[in-house]
């Protein structure tokens, strides 16, 4: 039924995925080889790190092409199928990215009572695809941590179909998971998401 | 009326402004292609950062050559009055940078309705163009943050011209505007801002 | 009664001293050279840092091949029995590091009466080998600080023999111990070990 | 009276002035082209940073040959006499920094009333030269901040001399001054001290 992708255009996505890993392993968003990308090929196929690969340190043999609605890959990991169902569920999406941010794991903990963390008022939510104004109130959803993915995943889809549209999400104790129309676009939403939780994490330590 | 700068006068003017967002760039003080940079060309030209360059990764390209006090220029960001305001009241400086720092931010959120930041007694507002002594309060305006940048810069002229002489100033929750004579000037200015807010946003949080 | 290690084996071992000390000095965890490295070559000798040896800046000839029961060597470290007795206590151990990152010492000085440090419920556990889910709750052996080596290292494997599995362990005010089967586990279980203990200390300036 | 010093012997204590004063910038110990940094040459004479340099990106041609106890050089800076007095008053020093550390800034301010800051139990104090066990407690004096730097060199030399032996003193909301032996030994008591003053600062903050 589905036809693999050329070799031309699983390339170009593995340089996204690759741009994407290096970027956040210079800023050390993938602690201890955690963290995993993607960007999509086609409508059926999306590029993702294989299962193992040292993410600061990628290369195109630690990416594979994976079917999006389709059997699991033997080079999966288990986190890839938090990329693919967001790739089936919004075609808007070109690339995701999950990092382990300090923030974002600190911050996830401490309100994954409350379901969602609200990023308000800063200048730089501008920076998200979308916000045209600083007056804009943006709350991140937090989903429990969950070692089966898979029921992790559906919980993700149900959350975010009932929120309004967003960037990214928060799994509690654990990271984010951001997105974008292309490589370039999700690599400044974690840069934007990098800023706005450590302001966020600096406002609650001085309250 | 105004005859364009020669390309000798546009090409240094623009290695200014190129040497200022790298430096930005490197210290992470433009996160998410945030932030814009000028140097004056002579009394009607200026050199400012198009809308969507990257300005960690700037080149000449995006640069343009903006008229101080005439038509909005066809590639000009929306920040672009906020530089030239400056520069038609204010013929000494030769240099402006804006930069997202995160205690600029968190600082001009917290003290926004005070309207202004004091730094005061440390050695280091030596490093300010015409600061002798660490006996020295210097009070930072704050401006609320507006969409609207052409309202802002008539408030922002406003409120400069009746404080005393200062390098820069704050807008609530966005970020920093900072100047000097030259492009050197302006970097020495903007890497002192960041140690004096960060100094004050750890003075702060330790009260 | 020992034969010595061959030169092919001797280099094996010093690359990975090399690569861990590299890493730690990259990331300022070794100050003011401080910090020591080792990998085991065989059941017999350990591959360490020589005494006086500049961390950050390592070169083979700053390693030398320790006997791991025998007699001192010449230009072993005061610190080189704390590495000894964990091989000869533990056959998977394959690399150890020390080093003095800033959680570490802070965090072992505040909870040195307790004798442990709880890390708990944190994603990034499973960075540690033999860890497979974040519902896990690992008490990190903490030791008073004593320059006498040898009377510290006898504490520290008893304390180990009375405690669960652990990738290593704090001595107070001083820094962690950090090992695995490889120096590239022992260098993923470092950056595991800085990320968990920062998100700990955010954690407890936040209480 | 005095000799000037052979051109080998200044360009080798030049080395050791730049040596320190890169290290220094790459760390962003000298922001805004603060700081300074000398070599002693011989009993007479120092290599000096030359007043506006930027300590950043120094070259030998930022660096004087200052007498110790002569006339001002027409090119020292106006801090040099702290630098010069310490030579004059203790024949082991052999190279001095002046460094502009967050911490050492905000502790030096906050301590100024008491005289003094102490650093007590830290295995880290080994690295300064003499000191042989972390059960030592250092009391680093804390002098008030003065325009006037041969008053405030006479005022710091009575306190050191009041004082047991000390790597360094503070300047009260300016900075920290640290010697060694040489200029290798007073990098590492630069990298001791930001260690040793961010684990105060931490620890203050969490009291």
């Amino acid at each position: 039924m589905t036809s693999a992708p050329s070799s031309e255009a699983f390339a170009a996505a593995a340089a996204g995925v690759i741009a994407m890993a290096r970027y956040a392993g210079d800023r050390h968003w993938v602690p201890a080889t955690s963290g995993n990308f993607s960007v999509r090929i086609d409508e059926r196929f999306a590029a993702v790190t294989a299962t193992g690969a040292d993410k600061a340190n990628l290369t195109e043999a630690d990416v594979i092409a994976a079917e999006i609605s389709g059997p699991k890959h033997p080079r999966a990991s288990a986190e890839a199928p938090l990329h693919l169902v967001r790739y089936a569920s919004d075609p808007s999406i070109g690339a995701i990215a999950h990092i382990h941010t300090l923030p974002a794991t600190l911050l996830s903990r401490r309100h994954a009572a409350k379901g969602a963390l609200r990023l308000d008022g800063w200048e730089l939510l501008k920076a998200f695809t979308g916000i045209k104004t600083h007056e804009t109130a943006l709350d991140i959803p937090i989903v429990p941590n969950d070692q089966d993915t898979d029921r992790l995943a559906a919980l993700i889809e149900e959350r975010l179909g009932a929120s309004g549209p967003v960037p990214g999400y928060l799994i509690a104790g654990h990271g984010l998971y951001v997105w974008g129309a292309s490589a370039k676009d999700a690599i400044r939403h974690m840069e934007a998401f990098d800023f706005l939780l450590t302001a966020e994490l600096h406002e609650e330590n001085a309250r």
